[in-house]
């Protein structure tokens, strides 16, 4: 491979001749621009130079080998040539690392909202932004929280809860908890080892990762890390081209994936407006790019950004075909309707998610927790219920190992948690999912005692009362007038002091 | 017509004898001070001198010389003789102006709610009152928005939408969306070009524009804006004057006016305390009033100042007129029980509109989108729904494309927005406009994706559960004493830091 | 009558004697210290000196002498003797005088909520504290505001509402409106002409006031204010001296007065607390007292104060006596449950209220209107309703017109409004009054226009939805974590400006 | 017993060999760090000095001797050569002197709150985490009192209530009213004669203290202030060494008990995060421990410190185990469901007590109070209700009379009362207990009047509505873009005044 001067890369600095150094290769990628699914300005923005730091968190590393032809590898940068860059430390910089280093010590983390509020305060804008943020008016992304909130416990006393056991078979494969680890996507915005993190702290304490189509580690990172015989599951986006996800599929099986979740909520990604407006905030600090250029996707955010290869047109006509190229038991995740429950199981996959993509998708869409009870009753006109052949996961909200043992009171086969472990990752690292996973297991514990039952079998629905799950609350007007006259109750007063 | 020096107006410039000029043209309102629906006093603020900036916005062009006799028509202003008055600029003015100078980028707009939001900022105080106030308590206009958030989505998955269309036809009109832009009176408050905005916009991008009675511009004005072929709605308060609206109806469609809305729901305007507050203040800052005067309608806001020519008196028995003056389509506007309903479809009118009017006339009255499902099922009576020859339209408090996606799968014919769009162009002009029309575009396309819906035909009752639609959510009194000792949970606290 | 000085008067200052000056006589309250309603403590204050300031808004001119034996009334002071004591103007006096004269011009009142407003501002703290504070918690208090809002209009269109006419006919008296005064006591603690106020602006509008035992002018002085023919009713507190009450009852008859309300829903005041933690903030600021003193009366507040007199052993059997001492029609005021209403129409009284004492007494009692419904259901297991021969009327937190017509369409034969009257006049006095009569004029003409009743009789059933009407809501858990870390959604920024 | 030299002591200051004084006497607690169930960490704080100062609030004072074998019972500390150390007042230490000066007179104490805002105010802030904290998400602590206010009163008029009588037979021992103190933990947490305080009060005015397991008196320290024949209850948490268990109940029933209330809701101590985070903020204040040192107890917080004695494994199997040790009535103390209810009442035993452990053990369990009814109508399977051989009890939320009189009408035998009377003696002592038991006589007195039941039997379910009572309220999401625009309305404005 020929060697590049940093000089000769930074006189292709322009619409008509953009080159970019990533990870040391010199790139063409003039004929691409248009063809960015994040535009064609960022890339601009680091035309003629090096974008290593922009690149890596968004995408996969070899991302741009795959997508640009072989005739556009111009070469690898003369690394002589290259002219260290100081990076500007700025003002936020600066307060993300203050707080980095003020961090409580990590085991006065004691449930999993601890690590949401470290990260929400550690992560750049930028992350947090993309990782929070729900769909439209984010009525759906609190929903799914809330629905656990309406679920109650009907707890049984004094049976011999002296032992207590959670572990649980997902999917034939053994798990130290009825949760595996759902797959949410660049987990490099978060913390500089993405999804490894998870993988690592996973294989050490029995859990089930799910390995996210959109990761910013590739997937063959992510299995290397694991341990032998470690059980993972594969998310799937379907491209477009469907050789590439042929290819795809295929190698994870290859590599000893146990499931395949094919996501089914998404033919296009959600508006995520606070993500979308964070790229406007970006684009704002960036370099000027020529007037006049017309570019739609400009602030559409991340999310939009990296994933216009997903198909829209996929259906359950693909069905056929996905049972034609592997053997792993096929989950379809997103689905949300009785209906489409049956026809999942008609159609002769292994499962489904109820899931509403974290709140990312439709919004007002139900959670997952409160389709279950419709969908479980739809499928026993299937066949007696728990199905060993049919699995149901729940997912969306869950901060709590009481509300796992909700939904499995319910009849789901187990409980997928995203954001609750990413965020222990952001912030601190595969410790931080460590310490989440040892929370829940003290959850866990104390919540079976609580309720009197001793294995995961033993949690039955006559263990909660559910007969307020659809009584989501709606919004309602405050009496202004009355309000303002209206003088609050006080408690007694205390003396002056001085 | 005669010239009259400026100087000879001045000399009128009290009750007993008050001239005013608008237009340039010279007036002898004395006789009509006591007539004028806004009350005598604001007009004598400007006795003897130009009134034509404070006339403007809340005038239609030709309401002066139609309402006041030709024999008052004192002649044009001698332009020679004019001061030219230097506008002292105010406090409030700069403002406003730097406001409008710091406005987000236009292209930042990413939901109806950010119009609003700037519109906000940027509106002159009593515009804003005026556009934004809602009958007494304010329980209906905030209840219009409440409703859409208490019907959930019931998506279906694995549908190819690849291709998604959400163009649809309104009384036989073409339209690029199920929407229709509605009728809001005094355009010209929030913009000078005041509701052309619309037209211009509505013309550009296959949207119907319903121009209200009450436009700051003419009525042909505005039908001159529009391009040849653009269809366009009219809103008819109906005078108590019946050879006017005999006229004005006649004319419309002759200039090729499609439909003719009726407003039902108005007999008298709804108490709109914001607004009538903003009249008082205003008064508070006007020149000195001879005390004593009794003025009845001092403070009853611009609402009602310009209503008072509505006639109280039309019933059921006017509709054959209506029938007899036109061959439009008719229909009601402002219908909210399955009762009217039916007399409305055996009057032999082609529709309805389900509207409480924005919220600004009767308080505690149900959403549109509330009353929807029992009219339906009530029509049904009458045969099978879809009617071709029925309509059933809904407005208030529409905000998003998923919002009209759930009128539309609850029965309605297509949904209007009023202040989504009246606040676009207060904002950002016709190009808000635009903005805004391209923003619900895009959530069509999304939303429709999401739910499994290719084309409106294909937005059905079984996509929606509106089990919830019902569940008004009351007021709740705090329970203060309780929450003075009650102490937060709170999240991990991070060190100290300097 | 002998004439004592001020000086001989100074001399029985304490326990063991004490004399107090009241309208510029001398009393000897030694003995009745014990049996004072409002403790000994108060008047010890006042040993010695003149107590008149003190003791004119918390009891009727005639209390002392009817109370105190006649051989303790020592004589009146002698003129000559008396040190005029310049009142000390202190900072709260300043700062009330100050919003006094900072009150909204009185046009400016746009509804009852308004006058509420400027009392709260303008009252001294003790009396803003008795009139506004609720019993317990306050729940009630609220609940009866609340209760309105969730019940809705379904409002008729196109009926010719040229002329509405709102006025009726209550207990065979004419009234410009389907509204009573109803009975607040102690008027004076927030304007020197007390109820005065009411009875003058009740007779100059056809309005009827209910006049209340405890109010702070004489029965006779309210009953000489009104004008010849107006008709006036009477609230009762039952005495634990029979003899009393019959003297009064028989004494408002001959006066012309034209129903009796005896007030049964209060053998024991309320614990209204607001009330009597500003008893306890007065009473610290007093002279010392001899401690040691055991006075448990010291901070129950003025309601408890003033209510010594009130049987607790009033029963349906004395009803039979008080058919024998009047002919006036008699009312329950206070009944609550189907059962009472039985048993009241049974007893052949000819009528009942609905009410909660204003939300002072049961604390989580049901609001008059909630009440309403199951009772109206009840009666008319004893024939047809309305009932010529029975009334039903609703008090609490009655703000707007369109409250009443909610109250009639459910069946009320009309509706009493307590603070949104005494507000008026603590605020404006006599025109406080009529300009709240005013409002409520306004307001029933529109809401009767927009609902297409044009008289009461037009007022039905099916013009309201009150589905929800027992849909109180309950207190809910914050989900305080959760909160700790969303971020809410925010509208486009605009840009930065200096 | 041997006198050892405080400087003897001192040698022994490290985890090889760890001495501390307690009440003059000198421990080797070596081996014992490890078991300690509040971890080593804060034993070895106090290596070779003077323990009893963390040590008493936390312990009964036998508890180390009980504990210890005899040879580590080292000897007495020589007085002569013990150093007095002048405490260290810290800014807290004056914070709360300074508050506790400023305390609130008694007599102005109106309510249960009262004390509980005083308490808050003058505790130490480790005594108000441990007392005041919930389990998990402390949805069910705050739905034990938002349970009460879902049921509401049907008050009955007009019966004779000049007498009225709340005094009460509960579990055959009269009681001045239907409610029982409740016990609650580590009383000297918060006052230095802890527990007395209720028990001296409780003699005084007739009514019925529950002593705690986990007192910081000692039980017979309990007992022995007690009047003669005053009547006690024993809660109990049952130990994994039943002698220990059974010396202890015998020694109760010895000692004139009236009734064993044993806990069965408490398997494992509830996660009360405030309380673990308390123990956090601690730790950090603490004497370097050598670092790696693995002390999984570390921030556990009070509760689950002293709670690790108690049994797990307890079950139905024991409870014929206990009627063999006792002859006193068996109570089940934290009994939810109906299934259960009735094993207990199969089981034997005299009663159950419908409680949640006040909201500290599982969280979204639901209120003794919602879970009553359906309890009752299970019980009501087995004969007539009340059963006078078996007894429901409902704890949890209770602030005031009314919510006692609302279980009783729902079928409770009586009610417990734990934190009101706790705060109580923090804010106050023992006169803090007797205002409260004070002000629960006066508003038993009050409310009885006002639903019209002259002694309990007379309460009856007819006079409250619990229609409401599961209707508990769910999470609502905000509608932030929305209410980022809406201006609330306003009542008029004062004019300008400087």
């Amino acid at each position: 491979m020929s060697l590049v001067s940093a000089q000769a890369v930074a006189a292709h600095n322009n619409r008509e001749s953009c080159w970019i150094i990533v990870h040391n290769k010199v790139y063409d990628v003039t004929d691409f621009l248009d063809e960015h699914p994040g535009g064609s300005k960022i890339i601009l923005k680091y035309a003629g130079v090096d974008a290593t730091e922009a690149y890596e968190p968004i995408h996969p590393p070899d991302a741009i080998t795959t997508n640009l032809p072989i005739e556009k590898h111009i070469g690898a940068v003369d690394p002589n040539t290259v002219v260290k860059v100081v990076k500007q430390v700025t003002e936020e910089d600066r307060r993300r690392q203050a707080m980095l280093d003020a961090r409580p010590p990590i085991d006065e983390m004691l449930n999993l909202h601890d690590f949401e509020a470290v990260a929400k305060t550690v992560l750049p804008a930028k992350a947090w932004a993309y990782y929070s943020s729900g769909g439209e008016d984010e009525i759906t992304i609190r929903e799914n929280r809330a629905a656990f909130q309406r679920v109650w416990f009907r707890p049984r006393v004094l049976r011999d809860v002296s032992t207590v056991d959670w572990s649980h078979i997902i999917l034939g494969q053994k798990s130290s908890m009825p949760v595996y680890i759902s797959a949410t996507a660049l987990g490099k915005l978060g913390h500089p080892d993405g999804e490894l993190n998870v993988t690592r702290a996973a294989g050490k304490h029995g859990v089930i990762q799910m390995i996210p189509t959109l990761a910013s580690c590739s997937f063959d990172e992510i299995v290397d890390a694991a341990q032998p015989g470690q059980p993972l599951f594969l998310q799937l986006y379907v491209n477009r081209d469907r050789e590439i996800t042929k290819k795809y599929v295929q190698h994870a099986e290859k590599r000893g994936v146990k499931a395949l979740f094919i996501t089914v909520d998404a033919p296009q990604l959600g508006r995520r407006e606070k993500d979308m407006r964070m790229k406007a905030v970006d684009d704002n600090g960036t370099a000027k790019v020529q007037d006049g250029q017309q570019d739609v996707k400009k602030n559409e955010g991340i999310s939009r950004a990296i994933s216009s290869f997903i198909d829209p047109s996929l259906s359950w006509k693909d069905m056929a075909w996905f049972r034609s190229i592997t053997n792993m038991p096929i989950i379809l995740k997103g689905v949300a309707t009785p209906e489409d429950a049956l026809l999942a199981y008609d159609a002769g996959v292994q499962g489904i998610v109820l899931s509403n993509h974290g709140g990312r998708q439709l919004d007002t869409s139900f959670s997952g927790l409160e389709n279950l009870p419709p969908i479980i009753a739809a499928l026993k006109t299937r066949g007696p219920w728990p199905n060993p052949n049919f699995s149901v996961f729940v997912d969306g909200g869950v901060r709590r190992a009481s509300d796992v043992l909700k939904a499995l009171a319910l009849g789901a086969s187990a409980v997928g948690i995203g954001r609750g472990f990413l965020y222990s990752f952001c912030a601190y690292g595969q410790e931080g999912v460590e310490r989440a996973i040892q929370i829940l297991h003290d959850e866990f514990q104390m919540n079976m005692r609580l309720i009197g039952a001793r294995n995961t079998n033993e949690i039955v629905p006559e263990m909660v009362d559910a007969s307020a799950l659809s009584s989501r609350v709606g919004l309602s007007p405050p009496d202004n007038l009355y309000n303002n006259t209206y003088q609050p109750l006080s408690t007694a007063q205390f003396k002056n002091k001085l």
